[in-house]
């Protein structure tokens, strides 16, 4: 009798051994088709495959991540069988699943993929799918495999081969392509619907550009052909969405060779976005406590050995300074220099909890090839704020930083969100993570008690905290649906006696004050980047870096647009004035295009009335108003936002 | 018959050759006694010396700056000859008239000055200063000179003599004293009424640090008793207004090993008054049409090899960073970014002027011994902007900048301000400046035109110019009437080449922008630095980084006095809470030490009433209000400031 428990905890039994499809059929055959693999014991197996003891399963779907994952990877069997059906010398390299499809690796000695020929492929691989061939494990010796695979003449599975253990390898056959493979798969090939092809890269064998250069093909397969033209049509929004594209067209952010990559420049309308950004970072901190510091973007070595980042983050700063005898560093976190805010004057258990908040400007270094337009930068304008506050005061402090986040989401219009907690692993004190177990016990509880408590959407992970504590890395969803890893938030419990930090408690003893690192609105480059492509570049009218445009019907109005305008500055407001001599219409088309929230035509009535004629983004015409008027409607929106 | 001019215009005349002083006396005796030398034909000479020729003629007293020097100088000598009387073997280097007094440096052979030798001093220079010894001005050749101080063993004048002209060589003697000198001086020891020795310090011999030490001796004199008596005063004042101190017991900023000279960590009360000027500069500047830009703290050398920063400034930039073979700097000025963004967009006439503002952080390289305070630091938070413009457009912009300051003075309360208006000199174009007559001609002419008609106070100084324009040195006075310079407009000509910017003008032919530097608040360093003097630390209440200080009677009342700070800090004030368990007398008395504006007592009747009792720094008690009208009133008073 084999036992299986199913997530909901309901138990199941069965006379023999069963696969995870038995189990699901036993459900119900609408269940049962639509499930891709599945869970057992916490490992993904193959649906087919046969649970031989008492088991916990999760059947796994599309919507599961890995489910669709093994549809994709058992797509990249089906890519290679079509590859090799038409390019019989085809040497295979790896061929995973990621994020969205999959790739395949592959040595065509040297010879270079055209258009014609990947669609073709994409037309070999919908015949091949249409065969239903199953996808059938085998487990092989390793003498077995190597042989199989020199036999096959294929050098790269070979070098895979050797770093594997006998007993441990299997191989995937389906139709004519066997591959060596951990699995799992789908049961068969007719399960993928559609097929599309992306693009071609050129990639190094094992990620080392000392070895040699393999052919890359990207594609992406679903099990429904409607759910390719989604995609399709996403990726056409996304481009359209691209932040780099929408940076230049509207006039956000540039790069320059003389400045150097990776360190935006930004313009004047970059700017006007930062300082409302900034402005609801600063109004916010304010109204719960936090005081503002300030400090300089260097600092002598001294301070980062003393904080650890020398040696232990050296790869991540830029290279040393020297000035009489001493080095000096960019800073790449604010955090050391904020300990030293806090060491600067005495605190007593009545100054509890501080809370430093800076936009300090860090500087990492990344190499020029991972740069990518405001997402991956040299440097970073941060959100930054530092809590100090005793233990006790510790469950109130992370909940008011979690109820920020939550509240800017809900002024961003961020509608999907998740903690991912990460916690250490007890096995690796003292070696990845500081050698104090109870610290780490208290904290981790604490903060799991604070995101159970909040009903924050969170996943916990293990091993993959900080080096001095626990860790939430928040991760946001964009309008069309992409995936953002903002911010960290962490809890230091090390920092504190490395830079030697403390109150005097009610006993009046010193006590070394818990730290919680916070930045909720991220960086600007990181948070600009996904605002530009989670608005497509319409903002919402509070945070527009051009608010308002003037556009006078001509140059005879220009004397009561430009009062208009000023009209408007008066108010705190972003106002541009069209001074071209170019007709209305193609004042108001121009204006469509940088997406500013409100035009104001005047002409000669207007002028006489000081009316203005107003057209809001995507609206069209909303009438005439007198300008005191729309200035107190806007000003109501502005202040509303949000 | 010699004509002398006078400053009015008026000439008159003379039979014969005659002094300043008889031209003095001529006019009126009373004026005579108040002349200390005079300026001839532009060179300050000695009030006796005969005029032999037709001359203009200006009369200096205590109130001109040369009069003043005139005076302290003849003090130097009078202190080297009770020197000489004293110490017989002492050697004499230079002994110049300084800002305030002036100063000897001497050669003692080892010996130490006493507290007690320096007061001794001091009786012994009234003593000769009673005497009333003319101060005698005689023409040497260089070969007696050389005899002469050969003879008195005085090696440093040795030294010196040898870098003179045989024929231009001049002693003074007065009483037992003789020195090489170029004068002029003042006629007789009896013009030296208070004396006083303030300090003793080392100095390298010609400023030289592989030369020998030798013996700086401060002191300083007056016409009258009574002015030493207000300068010692003035000098306890200033003690107390000392920007170091206040900063300190205000807890306004620090310094830490550990970051690095030069470079302040700002406290929360720093970042706050910080805030409050940026959101001032900000103010002002969004209502004149200024827009914001914003860009990185460092840059490849490229950008500064373009712009002439490198070689030209290199000795005032930091080191630089080696990164993927090519150098980095830390930006020592915003300008070349801002070029950088000026030219990312193409511009057209309409689009002029473009105003681009930032309060860009800068980092130059002072020696560690020139470090003070926040006055000379090595990095600058600097209210800067650059105007680019046309020629047509140049006039008003400068006119707006001048406003703006003039705006600002009044704000801070400042009285006295001066321009200090810097011009090339023709003779050096193409060394010294830049070689393009005809534009420095157009540009000097146009800041000219707008000094005289904005009826600012201003001098012209020629051959102090930048390389690239003219430029105004704008110095402010505190409130103790210590001089400080705050900022450096300049007019830019060169630097758009430089980076080719233009715009497209009416005609449709690109053309180069003026530029204009200019940064009003100055850098938050040497600001605050003055704020701090000037207010004596007692911040008015916008700009206080603590405005209001709540003061519960006793922990009963806590949570009402909580409920007050969150009223006031959601109404954007910056306000604290004194949680310590002290009397109420203590708490008023530690927070006056702060010199914080508003005190709000809060006890059982007005937990009570929601009220608040209120004491006004330097005012006391102000009697009882409703919290709401207390807020309606310090909003008020913070709008107004200002």
């Amino acid at each position: 009798m084999i036992k299986i428990t199913l997530p909901d905890g309901s138990l199941r039994e069965y006379e023999n051994a069963v696969s995870a499809y038995d189990v699901a059929m036993s459900i119900s055959p609408g269940l049962a088709r639509n499930v891709l693999s599945a869970e057992v014991n916490g490992v993904v197996w193959d649906l087919t495959r046969l649970i031989t003891k008492d088991s916990t399963l999760k059947l796994l779907k599309w919507e599961d991540e890995w489910g669709k994952k093994t549809f994709w990877h058992s797509s990249a069997h089906l890519m290679a069988e079509a590859l090799e059906a038409t390019f019989p010398d085809v040497k295979f390299g790896i061929g995973p699943p990621i994020d969205e499809g999959f790739y395949y690796d592959i040595d065509l000695g040297g010879r270079k993929l055209t258009e014609e020929e990947l669609k073709q492929l994409e037309i070999k691989m919908k015949e091949l799918a249409n065969k239903d061939s199953k996808y059938i494990r085998s487990e092989v010796s390793k003498a077995d495999a190597i042989s199989y695979f020199t036999q096959k003449n294929d050098p790269y599975k070979i070098e895979l081969l050797q770093d594997l253990k006998d007993g441990e390898i299997t191989f995937y056959q389906q139709g004519n392509f066997t591959d060596l493979c951990r699995g799992p798969h789908i049961p068969s090939t007719s399960y993928i619907k559609s097929i599309k092809l992306l693009s071609i890269a050129g990639a190094y064998w094992r990620g080392d550009e000392k070895n040699k250069q393999l052919t890359r093909i990207y594609g992406i397969t679903f099990p429904k052909a409607s759910m390719l033209d989604e995609y399709l049509a996403l990726l056409e929004e996304r481009k359209k969405r691209d932040h780099r594209t929408l940076g230049k067209d509207l006039e956000i952010f540039t790069f320059d060779d003389e400045v150097g990559p990776g360190l935006p420049l930004w313009l004047p309308k970059g700017a006007a976005i930062i300082e409302k950004l900034e402005a609801l970072a600063k109004k916010n901190e304010h109204e719960q406590g936090y005081v503002r510091v300030k400090s300089p973007h260097i600092a002598k070595e001294a301070l980062y050995i003393r904080s650890g980042h020398l040696p232990y983050y050296a790869e991540s700063m830029f290279p040393p300074m020297e000035m009489e005898g001493t080095k000096y560093y960019l800073k790449a976190m604010n955090c050391p220099h904020h300990h030293k805010i806090f060491g600067a004057t005495p605190k007593s258990y009545r100054d509890m909890p501080q809370r430093f908040a800076e936009y300090g400007t860090c500087y990492r270094y990344e190499q020029s090839g991972e740069l990518f337009g405001l997402m991956r930068v040299r440097s970073l304008q941060m959100n930054d704020a530092h809590i100090y506050c005793t233990r006790a005061q510790f469950e109130e402090e992370f909940m008011k930083v979690n109820e920020l986040y939550v509240k800017y989401f809900k002024i961003f219009g961020i509608d999907k969100y998740q903690m991912r907690y990460s916690t250490h692993a007890p096995e690796k004190l003292g070696q990845k993570y500081i050698d104090n177990a109870e610290m780490w016990k208290e904290t981790e509880e604490m903060v799991r008690k604070v995101l159970v408590k909040s009903g924050l959407p969170f996943v916990e992970v293990a091993d993959e905290a900080a080096f001095y504590g626990p860790k939430i890395d928040i991760q946001i969803w964009s309008a069309i649906g992409r995936e953002f890893t903002i911010a960290t938030n962490q809890v230091d419990f090390a920092q504190a006696e490395r830079f030697d930090l403390s109150f005097t408690n009610e006993k009046n003893e010193k006590e070394r004050p818990l730290i919680i690192h916070r930045a909720p609105l991220s960086t600007h480059e990181r948070f600009i980047g996904f605002l530009l492509e989670h608005y497509a570049g319409k903002f919402p009218v509070w945070l527009a870096p051009e608010q308002v445009a003037v556009l006078p019907i001509s140059d005879k109005y220009l004397e009561y647009a430009k009062e208009v305008q000023s009209t408007l500055r008066q108010n705190e407001l972003e106002v541009t004035l069209d001074q071209r001599p170019e007709k209305i219409g193609k004042k108001i088309r121009d204006t469509e295009l940088r997406k500013v929230p409100y035009m104001l035509i005047v002409g000669e009535k207007e002028a006489a009335d000081k009316t203005v004629a107003i057209r809001r983004q995507g609206h069209g015409d909303q009438g005439v108003k007198q300008l005191g008027e729309f200035v107190e409607q806007v000003l109501q929106e502005v202040a509303e936002y949000k």
